[in-house]
């Protein structure tokens, strides 16, 4: 999530945002071209598959080619361990199938994101929950031996904090390790602050670390590592300029329901593009606002809450013979 | 800082800004009647006294009558040591003047707001950070001793922490150890992202933990507390409202400067009152939003410096043989 | 847990430790005048009961008259939530018991403690993860508060952090909030490494912050405060010179097993008495080695767990309507 | 510092303690073959070099043929930044020498550790402190960047949390960034708890993660690396039955000046080797004492600012055009 923004748009990591802002542009009710919509409506949990099928519907997501896959619940901000614990199966199940996982493949999990600063710490959260068992090999006995796979950790920092490229260091890890799988956590930048903390996509397409921001870094990817690469993400933030365009809209709607539609002023901001109204509301944002962000109150137990979860799902979903009961005491 | 916010504006616990607001509804430049503005540029810093004189200036002010001085820098946000160290000697000789300290008088310290929120964890910080030593009275040698005064310091927390409202915490230490002065430190609200961080305010009115953000706590001051009571504020966050509603007035400025003024759009959104367009900001707002604030990405580091920067002016002001360079020692 | 050492021995706040010293003091099999002991082996834990019955028990012992309550179990230490479990509640079960509260009765609960030292920080950890709902009343429908009592929590911090008399700001608080019950949670130093992080003590005779390593200070009790007291307490360090002491002992039993018994060192080691000798080591002991404390390395992750388990334990005994699960979720 | 124990002494990672014992053992006034020593007292510290000369040397000393020096001071435990200043400068001046950088050779700095635990997590909290430049090239002003090195800085955690050999990350991430110089900050493992926190040495022999509690890991080296490596360590522990040890040395001592030294007991403990008898106390501890430590209360504290001392002297020692004044900047 680190680091400066890109010179426009791109608001939003998620895919189903993605997909919302497409439909809105073609003012169309149909899917865009090349992009499959998945929807299912779960007791604790609305789950998304949006695949991205080819390069038609890549250039108009603004995202590579791929699956995403979204678990949604406004409950994950909450202390609902009843919910959670739906919502950790769920995604353990997802990321099993997107994963693939044979007997003996290896898997390293990288927490992407600044650990000083609490909204972008999800992924350093992850990786220190999630179950490191690469280096008991030959130290722990056979039988549970066999209900764990080999994996290792890492928090490779962000480049502001470390000098050097993140890609970089997970590459050099990478090189080292020879893991079969990579499973980066990252915290996102969405558009609308009702996603904040209250919803997880993985893909399987890779990511830029700090992309949602808009840097392109060095991506991470099977094409940059040589190996298969798994995205989880949270949106934890939106930033300013976002919020003001959103509460604008819905402002310019709400009035103009009640006032004449043809005035010079509405036609105005009607007629600017998306793109070109949210810049004009960056330009013209308080200068101070612009390296702040929104974020809710409580963020610090939200993202110590939903880094548990995650964990959970990674845990349960790549070593082969844990059960839910065992995974939740790694959380304790 | 704390807690839930008050049906309409009370959007600023500056004085500072209350008198701006003030003067934007009269649309005149003279200072509101029983109000009285001093304002100094000094090399690191502007300082500005207001004194609020009667009540009229008061009901004008939405402030009690009173002493309000306010210290403004940009390098507040920065880690720059040379221009900290001019602001704790400016804050530490105002707080002296304010304090009017006699030999022996005894300072209760207190650090109001929720630690566990990073933007409302400025009083806990500072009171971690000031020199304790009524406890030492006995243990010292006499030479130390006639260095230091007795002060006390603590940090009572927020009502939905401890189920008890603070001003009943601070008023039972009160009474058990009888002090001569209550310093009261504590996260503020403002108006203008570009105070955030950035402004430091001094005063002689007491306050209402929480008050800040609307609710009409127990106050602290000398008519509930029997002592005088001096509060020290810095701003941390702006509601996500008031962005919108700041951002949207100059929005609406600079394109009615091409547009033309008369239409029914702009007349009707001129023609609301302030309080009245934020109060419709806020029902667009999206309802997430609600709880949620606009604050620096590096609000940890810059909360932290603060509180060394008021420590250390609080430290200056009240133990009367203390260098400034035995001051920082106690910072390092 | 605080501050300087006593004189000498004081080397246990445990009342079990107490019994051993004065059995190993008198050599006899038989409990001391006055103090009667019931022992019960559960599957998950051994649960003591120590009742001190007249005068002559509290001064054989060194402890005040009253109930010891301890429950211990290695699996304390380690992750093991099914083993947590049955203490926390076995431990609810005798905290409702010794407590004997009735409706309406409310409860105030302090946690003792420095938090800058972690096994110090037991009862600032356990304050902030038990459920506080005393400001609650009257914003939450009926039937939900006939499920909870009004408990408010506090951590007051160490005299050398605040400058004031534990003690004095607890009272300050109870003479405000008028609670029924006060539960106090502190560290306490044991002298058995064993037993470190591995027992949890119950007692209705008050205490005093910091008695563990000797300070006689203000005692919080029935008598001072004029409410009944329960302490809650877990032995988290063992002072350098306990260590030392209780190796050499060790040492020396092993070493004249193999050697002659009428030496005059080994005479001069065995015909001290147990205070002469551990003064004589602390004596010896380097003095740097004064202010050092014995504890594991992963003492933060235990103290952590402890606290979790200590607080719903709590949670569990005061709130009559609470299910163990809809507790838990409090500890997520 | 990190892991288990080795199977017998090793108890210091100093090089000023290597040869005490050397000493020790030889029970002579000269300094070990093969290695070279001068004292140097100065105001605030004292420095020692020693220099291992050759493989018999290196042998006795059971430490890598190369240079060792140590800053001693107490004043390094306490708030005394006069002292702190002297032994910044100090530090740098030795560390520059060392390093022995040319124009345009670049830094890497890996914080050793874990960061979970205080005594540990000296590395990372430098690795937080220092100046990271690398990642400005371009985007900076030639004339700050003429005062700045281009340094890079990592925290690889440890094994037990990573499931990585620390050394492996280390080799990866130096392949990558290929800097010309890797400095290596750890937490060591002194004899004498006076040196806790007391003494900072550096050397140009490498290291091995976890050396100082026995564990045989990849080293850390111009060997393994292709680079010069320069470790800076601080003895932040010393393990429970080396104080027992320690003391019981003393005590033997004490009490055979009285006694008669001939006894039976006396000579078995005088006639076994330090290792024989390091040995036979560790089997005699408390089972529980073998995972426990022996630190100061205030460990969080201290840890703190000699992660702040070091990290000046880093940045002092690599950049070549900043003051005393500029780098105190960074540590605010």
């Amino acid at each position: 999530m680190e680091q400066e923004r890109k010179k426009f748009t791109a608001r939003t990591d998620l895919a189903i945002e993605a997909r919302e802002m497409a439909k809105e542009k073609s003012r169309r009710e149909e899917e865009p071209d090349g992009v499959e919509v998945e929807t299912i409506a779960r007791e604790q949990y609305d789950l998304t598959r949006v695949r991205i099928r080819n390069e038609a519907g890549s250039r108009t997501m603004g995202k590579p080619v791929g699956s995403y896959i979204t678990i949604e619940s406004q409950s994950l901000k909450e202390n609902d361990i009843f919910s959670h614990e739906a919502i950790i199966k769920g995604l353990a199940e997802e990321l099993r199938e997107l994963a693939g996982l044979k007997e003996g493949d290896t898997v390293l999990i990288a927490g992407l994101g600044n650990w000083n600063i609490t909204p972008d710490a999800l992924g350093p959260k992850v990786v220190s929950k999630v179950l490191v068992t690469r280096h008991l090999e030959g130290t722990l006995p056979e039988e549970i031996l066999r209900t764990v796979r080999p994996v290792a950790a890492v928090s490779p920092g962000v480049m502001g904090i470390t000098g050097i490229e993140t890609g970089e260091i997970v590459k050099g890890i990478v090189e080292k390790m020879q893991p079969s799988l990579l499973i980066a956590v990252d915290a996102l930048a969405a558009r609308r602050t009702g996603r904040i903390n209250a919803a997880i996509q993985l893909s399987d397409t890779g990511l830029a670390p700090g992309a949602g921001v808009g840097n392109k870094r060095k991506l991470l990817s099977r094409e940059t590592l040589g190996i298969p690469v798994i995205a989880i993400g949270v949106p934890t933030v939106v930033d300013a300029a976002t919020l003001v365009n959103d509460t604008m809209d819905r402002m310019l709607e709400e009035m103009t329901n009640h006032a004449e539609k043809n005035t010079v002023f509405y036609e105005m901001l009607r007629s600017m593009e998306g793109e070109e109204k949210y810049e004009l509301i960056r330009e013209l944002l308080d200068p101070y606002a612009e390296n702040m962000f929104v974020t809710p109150k409580e963020v610090d137990a939200v993202i110590d809450r939903l880094s548990g979860v995650i964990a959970s799902a990674v845990n349960l979903a790549v070593h082969p013979g844990l059960t839910m009961e065992e995974i939740q005491q790694f959380q304790a």
